[in-house]
């Protein structure tokens, strides 16, 4: 066999899918996992169940790290700096930017090559071509290993040498989709509170959601140029439909956290002189 | 000419983009704003324009009224119930359900036909094939005006006979885009303070808006039926995402009031008990 042997640590519903991506590429695989007994299909599939973390690690040059957050990467890896040395960890664990620099200052001090990633997808498009992997560190070590990490599927992007912007593409990616979804599920709470079942709004809910696009794509623009044209409609308008949405959901006892914080913003953006403006402007009020 | 007279009350950017698309559809358009010297486009395109909102209400069965809220539509309108007896009446000004509910009462007592609509565009598609325009109110006014509202382009739909109907989508729609785009304008400023541009950001944000329609359809299930299978990833790891966004956030001087609320509701449904559920479950918390 000629693709190159991968040891994936952790084997929750990401590992297991990482591990299975890897051995159906054709890659030798060898896992580990805290809590034994999470490799059985796997190793139906031709992965090595290793008995130790540390025997794991010795089995790849590449070992590949999954697991809840980077605690738990500090609990699996701390004691096998030994292990490690030489060889390159892949930290696919979600986590925010700085995490993600000192796992690379850490691994740096210890002689361990360094990757950290995000997985973009959830487990069941791993492996498939839909998934997107983010990748940031040397280039040189991504160049290395871009083949085997090509097993996870789809696109496999390289951001760059800073590790920590795998991670910062992760939290903005992940700040829009929870945004998103959780006004999704507001909007649902109040269409039945006003007698409108999700069925009969989903249809028009995904209208919406197509509509985001084109809209991502002139606020990008207008936030890195700094100018702020209000094209379709302005903060002004925008500030007035919170409002609405406030208003409806108070009427009809619908919870307002998070439009009511939503309207807040808008409201600083008027107050800073933004009304004719795009509502894009509000993210200079962001950052102080 | 065989196309029904309408009359446009109110010739804001949305006024105006209304009576120049039944004008493109043949209609003879009768146009009025309070404020005069918004018509001359329309004039040159065969528009009369009317000197009193009385004036221009006589001219044509149906009168479509779109200002800036329903204040203004009471403004416009209660001087004129009598020329408005025995017409139509439809008012695609944006508000609540329950704004709409009342301007349907005060037309009934007055003898007026009245829908109540919504329009789900930005004004420069309207006229065109992407239009999505939502209509409530008795059936038979419907049917009697759908050929002329049809002009205002693509899809008009009638949701029922609650005149609140159009509004209840409009605010739950307006609900998902406005908050969807806070946590897009929120993310651009995380990248931002993370080095990260927002054109760099901007084709994976795409892909993440690209996700939404089929969570929409999911979650639409889940909270029609009460049962909410976790699927993908469950409120648990929801929250723990949320927490690295506050985090990164924090970090970097970025302000977390949105995603702190949509945080806190999360907790909620923790605390609930809803960790191994779908996101989705904290629909419930959101209604009393
Ligand atoms: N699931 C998805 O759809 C998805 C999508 C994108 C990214 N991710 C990310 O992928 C990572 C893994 O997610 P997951 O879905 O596989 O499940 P998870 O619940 O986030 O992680 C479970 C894994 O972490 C291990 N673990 C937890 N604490 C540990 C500790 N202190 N020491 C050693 N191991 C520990 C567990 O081992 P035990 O079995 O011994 O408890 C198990 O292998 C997370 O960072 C997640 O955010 C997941
Ligand atoms: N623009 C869009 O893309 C869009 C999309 C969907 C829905 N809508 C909805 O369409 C409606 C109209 O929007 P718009 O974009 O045309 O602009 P707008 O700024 O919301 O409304 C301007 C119009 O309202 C009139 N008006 C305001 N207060 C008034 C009062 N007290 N008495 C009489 N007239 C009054 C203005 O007359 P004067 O010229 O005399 O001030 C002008 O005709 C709004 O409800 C909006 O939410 C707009």
């Amino acid at each position: 066999m000629s693709a190159s042997p991968v040891t994936v640590l952790g084997l929750g519903p990401m590992g297991r899918a990482l591990a299975s991506a890897f051995l159906a590429a054709g890659h030798p695989a060898t896992v580990w996992n805290r809590t034994p007994g999470r490799a059985d299909a796997l190793v139906e599939n031709g992965a090595v169940e290793a008995g130790t973390a540390a025997e794991a690690i010795s089995a790849s040059d590449l070992v590949v790290i999954c697991v809840l957050d980077y605690e738990a990467v500090r609990a699996v890896v701390a004691p096998h700096t030994t292990a490690l040395k030489g060889r390159t960890l892949v930290n696919l664990t979600a986590g925010t930017p700085d995490d993600a620099r000192a796992t690379a200052e850490w691994a740096a001090a210890h002689g361990i090559g360094y990757l950290d990633g995000a997985i973009m997808v959830p487990t069941y498009l791993v492996g498939g071509p839909s998934t997107l992997v983010l990748h940031s560190g040397p280039a040189d070590l991504y160049g290395r290993h871009q083949h085997t990490l090509q097993a996870i599927g789809g696109t496999c992007v390289h951001l760059g040498e800073d590790p920590g912007r795998a991670g910062a593409h992760d939290v903005a990616l992940l700040d829009i989709f929870w945004t998103s979804l959780t006004g999704v599920v507001h909007a649902f709470a109040l269409a039945r509170a006003e007698g409108v079942t999700a069925a009969e709004l989903a249809p028009y809910a995904k209208g919406v959601a197509g509509l985001l696009p084109d809209v991502i794509d002139a606020f990008a623009d207008q936030i890195d140029t700094g100018s702020y044209p209000a094209g379709g409609s302005n903060l002004r308008s925008a500030t007035a439909i919170m409002s609405h949405v406030l208003d409806a959901s108070h009427r009809r006892g619908v919870d307002t956290t998070v439009i009511s914080a939503a309207h807040a913003l808008a409201r600083r953006g008027m107050t800073a002189g933004y009304a004719d403006d795009s509502y894009a402007h509000v993210a200079e009020l962001l950052r102080d």
